[in-house]
């Protein structure tokens, strides 16, 4: 892939609101970046030269990235998403380490590779395959382990589409009414007349210029804007994401094409806290954390108000991850109760229209769609998946009743570059998996 | 009490590093100064004058305090003290509401008083009463529910204390050793020739001002040194928990009297790090959380090196606080493991030496003493005690096999002033509890 495509997919591809830096030459193995081995943060105290901390411009360069990216509520203030004090859900587990062997070709090579082979090539932190609800596979490397909590990225948003989901069939939203309808504080922004599904696919027309090479990029006013510390007394701009969002301009019409910015993630997280009375770090547990019985807690990053960061700031156990997308496939169903309505899993299982989808050029997603903040393949196993940069994926195969949770640090912000050797590699599993219960 | 006497008691009394304000006035009632009535960030946004945020200037003056110590990961960056991923312990409840009626005399006054009114009395945001390792008693309000962290200020030394009797028993720490002898960057401290007993029991002669109504005290340059977001450029103190120690001068003699300092703690904790290899953080997991499966994750505050914040950080749920003083009323045993050693237990159940207590002047512990950063009453039941200002305490009778666990947000920042309306009631339940049994 040339450059200056990669550059482009860097753009469009899914970006959370984090700094980030493209590698201009060949970086690290995963073994030579990995924060065991370089020793971050170890010692009484520390070597200076070992210290990771804020600012961001520190803590989120690469390969620090690689140590932060499961200590990010030691950078910053969090809020807990409780799992409440009942007995932890434990998978059933048939391990299979005949899928270390599984080869695939990536994308756009010639040469194949196994299974084992792809998760040093994604600098994979974490990787675990369910089937038909049993763990068949499980991997931890670098930062990760089952107990430690990763950076989800982009991943979060998809938990805020699924909870919009669950809201649209209990009938709490409505989401062919307009944005404004919700919250009248974001009538005169471009998100007011856009309706609640716009916001939802992400095809509204808005302005949020995502270069994180672009000093005067939106992103850096939202960052700043989402700091949880007190802002320098010079600082005259937006001061949490409620505010930000009152300052979106429009670009385009809404309703045409996907264009994919986060800041629509936020704006839907207001609608869901208006409408509900709850916010989605609240919701996140009452609706999927205690009534699953997930593993663990999970940290959600905030700006000073406590707003979550729900474009990418949610942090959880891969296990947890896992048995979101596990949900998902039984549609709803877990241990034997409906913990979300079906209607909610169907909206999302079904995805969205890939003729808005192909103008936003993705190449590793050719007849892809997107659908309430989450990724749709169209291919013949019905595949769709949570995505967020540097490799983080839930990703739900309901023909092969296979579910992956992936937790990765790749050294550059863009799925695109992660997808030749994943999304081949997922489907040869699912294959594989299929044809051993042939 | 006169005002002077409470200035001394202040000063004197357990003080973490948090800034604290006295009343001048009677202060709102528990009930007026209840979090839930008084609002505080509710709201997407909450109005302006319901915001709290850092600074702690802000977040942590009271009634605002009221909520803050329940939110204390949300202001600022926290490490986790792991639980694992295993099923909780669920302590077996036995609840006996004739508790509430248990009447006795509070000190100083002729008027006798209920337990249930004593709460109110105490800004109680949480207590529970375990007999013979039972629940009879558990109850929750302002801030506070069964799943809620609450910052324990001055109990967490009492944590770091158990971790060193442990540490001491396994042959890890000899604490008759001097402290340079663990960690020989504090030789030319006033902690170089202090032994590591003298440091546990607060009996070195170290220069440390908590005065919190002193611009210059010593407290504010340690706040500062302590504080995890990046230094102002113009800085120029110290920058983290290990240099402040390094700075800390003599005053007086080690070994002949106790004389609270907080920052006795952070050079025990210095101490354990170095002896160990672990840090008070993991400690804590791997020899508390772990064995004894505790319900839920705790939160630490750190320094911007993660180096815990010993002297009063911890901000953990009340059930799990009152399961640590079960565990060492059972001598280290827990579900039928010794998961500390019983001499660890035996060291601090059999309290300090009165005669060097006795200078302080705490006229509410009449006789007690300090061991291992635990207070004991040298009542005739045995009891001793973690204790934190604002009403936090582990307070253990073995006589009465009792173990009470309180959270408050009392509106004063020290204990003298609760112990009037708390010891007194501990006791009165601990002999309802004997003469129930007899």
């Amino acid at each position: 892939m040339k450059k200056a495509t990669l550059i482009i997919l860097a753009l469009m591809a899914a970006a959370t609101v984090l700094p980030v830096r493209a590698a201009s030459t060949v970086p690290p193995s995963d073994a030579e970046s990995d924060p065991r081995k370089l020793g971050w943060m170890v010692g009484f105290p520390p070597p200076a030269e070992k210290v990771i901390a804020p600012p961001m411009s520190n803590f989120f360069t690469w390969p620090k990235l690689r140590w932060s990216v499961c200590h990010m509520r030691e950078m910053q203030a969090t809020r807990r998403i409780a799992r409440g004090v009942g007995a932890p859900y434990r998978a059933e587990e048939a391990l299979d380490s005949a899928i270390d062997e599984v080869s695939f070709t990536p994308t756009g090579s010639e040469k194949p590779m196994t299974w084992r082979e792809s998760l040093a090539a994604n600098y994979t932190d974490g990787i675990l395959v369910l089937h038909r609800g049993k763990v068949v596979y499980e991997y931890y490397s670098g930062c990760l382990d089952r107990e430690a909590r990763h950076l989800a990225m982009s991943v979060t948003k998809s938990y805020a589409g699924l909870i919009a989901e669950v809201l649209i069939a209990e009938g709490v939203i409505d989401d062919s009414r307009p944005v404004r309808h919700y919250v009248p504080e974001l009538a005169a922004s471009a998100f007011g007349d856009a309706t609640v599904r716009q916001v939802m696919d992400m095809t509204t027309g808005v302005r949020f210029n995502e270069d994180y090479a672009d000093p005067n990029a939106d992103i850096w006013a939202y960052a700043a804007a989402g700091d949880p510390t007190p802002k320098p007394e010079s600082y005259t701009g937006p001061r949490n994401y409620y505010e930000f969002l009152q300052s979106v301009q429009g670009e385009g019409r809404h309703g045409e094409a996907f264009s994919y910015k986060s800041i629509n993630t936020d704006a839907l997280a207001w609608v869901i806290a208006r409408a509900s009375g709850s916010d989605v770090v609240t919701l996140l547990s009452e609706r999927i954390w205690k009534p699953m019985g997930l593993e663990q807690e999970a940290d959600m990053m905030t700006d000073s108000l406590g707003t979550p960061l729900v474009a990418g700031g949610l942090n959880l156990s891969l296990r947890d991850a896992a048995s979101l997308g596990q949900m998902l496939l039984q549609r709803g169903q877990w241990q034997g109760e409906q913990v979300i309505p079906e209607q909610a899993v169907a909206s999302i299982a079904g995805g969205g229209d890939p003729a808005k989808f192909v103008p936003a050029g993705y190449d590793t997603l050719p007849g892809g769609s997107y659908r309430s903040m989450w990724w749709h393949l169209h291919n013949d196993h019905g595949a769709y998946s949570a995505r967020g940069i540097h490799g983080q994926a839930i990703y739900v195969d309901p023909k092969a009743e296979m579910v992956i949770a992936r937790f990765a640090s790749f050294p550059v912000a863009f799925n695109a570059a992660i997808d030749p050797t994943s999304l081949p590699a997922y489907q040869a599993v699912a294959e594989y998996l299929l044809s051993k219960h042939d």
